[in-house]
């Protein structure tokens, strides 16, 4: 904990905001930035003073890593306005544990506690007009790390850059979500990256999803890649699957994200009494469940869509379309979570954080 | 084919060259770079003009898509010069073609010919200086393409750069190799991107091949992610493995890049009655070659390192050294391939191109 932060960062604001030229009710996700960026760099075995600035490009040379080899990874995270004005954030060590994870398997520096979060809380503070109260309303947080260092040779970069940038945002889905289940393509290796937030996770999928999509399916359900049997994980969501009254999702690995909104929806269900069971789950049990009834509803949890329905998926050019229910578990478990994320109910949990 | 090529690139020369500040005798690989470069921008859905251009930074958003989605591909060829000073290509259009199979896969638009080929000899003669006379001496040449489109919502960006640098290079490997077979960590997925030269492959190699040398191991041989049985390839080259008098190595797949050199080296080795045997090799079959003698060598074979003679492997904590031998088949097809790409020995297979 550092007591006297504001001294340890340099400051320089934007002449003039641009906020009155944002219309926050029509904001499509990730386009829109703040005024403000946190830069801290990392060289000569060591990182530099960080720095709030005006959000502005910045110049790479060509040989840059991060263009060749792709070391670079990122988190997702955002902040709350509650109706006296302060502003929350939710378990925000755990993103913060998990962006060093993905360090430490890129090969990149651990960057200290007091950039990630004591930085990002003074960002926060300066750019607190961006965050809108209001449910639904979110100032989305950005927190990235890239190799910067040149040099077209394959091996770890000496120079790393690590920001912050903030985008206010509302849902990120809009509409129905049907997904594919995948059979071919996939998403992560044993031994591989799937488990770390690393760049070159995310353009994998764009091709897949790109088929999907024109087949009429927003997103992918990857599936393990040696037998494309068991259930894993979408572009940017784990999933859950709901057979009768219980709920499963499979167990997170080296090639399943550990996701935040995952393991606080397992612990706000167990706490409503929904039984939950994490182990691997089949996409014969899928097929099953839904020929049979059984299978009841099938949602996606991340930090940018939240909680999100998905009303059929696709195997093997077979679609199954799920029945509507009343009661949706989803729908009350986003509920019960964006309540505790808005201070709208109590937090027994102490997941929420004031910035 | 196009015959008047230099009135569609915008050449902007440097107004001194620094060619004369490099020590062409101590090259380090991937550190020095030429006087311009080319760039081609998409945007629109469609290419704009290419320019060559003072190599120098660049300015990017900080939510471009390459940052936070790796979306980003390459690759790498080089240029020898003869000693009566004309400057040659090796199979340029194997790199052109390959380069849009990888686009395709990171959907990535794809590249014309006419800015990766054209373009490219047509800066090679404003950089023909950079050539080196002699055997060793290359330039090489790193085209890639960047997302360079900002927003952070998880899709192909619209807009790309197009770049092609040059750099003086000497041999890339120096002192012996010696290799871990891979028993946990791995490259590339079943349906993943690993037969692409795309950027995140190589970041994710970064971490394991640190643990291996810190055991004393220059390289990993990556084995299938799903058994760890079958030997694939290594993070820059793909591997031949000669038990007898047959040389062995993996059928490229999608986990597998379709290495240029390999399929060279396998045409030159057929040519000298070598008999080539392409077909899944098993670490059991190379542990059993190593014990009973039958394995007599092991070599990577890739651009940059042309052919990389192997002294010995490590798996699963047991380290097996090669014997030495004469008439190394490694030695002699880097030979003869060498001799082909300096215009030493005549190119029957017609792989030369003049600049
Ligand atoms: C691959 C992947 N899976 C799952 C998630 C969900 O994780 P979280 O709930 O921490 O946002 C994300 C990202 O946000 C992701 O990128
Ligand atoms: C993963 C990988 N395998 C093999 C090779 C060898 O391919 P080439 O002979 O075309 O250079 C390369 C690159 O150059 C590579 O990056």
């Amino acid at each position: 904990m550092s007591l006297n932060i504001q001294s340890e960062i340099d400051i320089m604001k934007v002449a003039s905001s641009k906020i009155n030229e944002v219309d926050f009710e029509n904001l499509t996700f990730g386009n829109v930035f703040t005024d403000h960026m946190l830069v801290c760099d990392f060289k000569e075995g060591a990182w530099q003073k960080p720095a709030i600035k005006p959000y502005e490009p910045f110049l790479l040379d060509p040989s840059a890593k991060v263009f060749h080899y792709g070391q670079a990874i990122f988190e997702g995270m955002k902040a709350y306005k509650t109706e006296d004005d302060s502003v929350w954030l939710f378990r925000p060590d755990e993103n913060y544990i998990r962006f060093n994870k993905s360090a430490e398997r890129m090969c990149m520096p651990e960057v200290p506690e007091s950039v990630f979060l004591d930085g990002l809380k003074e960002l926060l503070k300066i750019e607190k007009d961006w965050v809108k109260k209001g449910k639904g309303n979110t100032l989305y947080i950005r927190p990235f790390m890239i190799a910067i260092g040149s040099g077209v040779v394959a091996q770890p970069s000496t120079q790393y850059r690590f920001m912050i940038i903030l985008s206010p945002a509302r849902a990120y889905y809009s509409g129905e979500v049907k997904v594919l289940v995948a059979d071919y393509y996939s998403r992560a290796a044993n031994g591989g990256i799937g488990a770390a937030k690393a760049a070159g996770n995310y353009s994998g999928q764009f091709y897949p999803t790109k088929l999907a999509n024109e087949q009429g399916f927003q997103q992918v359900i990857w599936t393990d890649d040696s037998t494309h049997t068991k259930l894993e994980e979408a572009g940017t969501m784990n999933v859950f699957f709901r057979i009768n009254d219980t709920l499963y999702t499979a167990p997170t690995s080296e090639r399943i994200l550990d996701g935040v909104t995952r393991k606080s929806l397992i612990d706000l269900a167990k706490r409503e009494g929904i039984h939950v069971d994490v182990r691997p789950v089949l996409v014969s049990e899928l097929v099953e469940g839904a020929k049979n009834g059984t299978l009841k509803e099938i949602f996606g949890a991340g930090t940018a869509a939240v909680v999100n329905p998905i009303v059929g998926f696709s195997y093997q050019d077979t679609y199954y379309e799920l029945p509507k229910i009343e009661n949706s578990m989803a729908l009350a478990l986003k509920e019960k979570l964006t309540n505790i994320q808005y201070k709208l109910a109590e937090d027994t949990f102490g997941w929420t954080v004031k910035v």
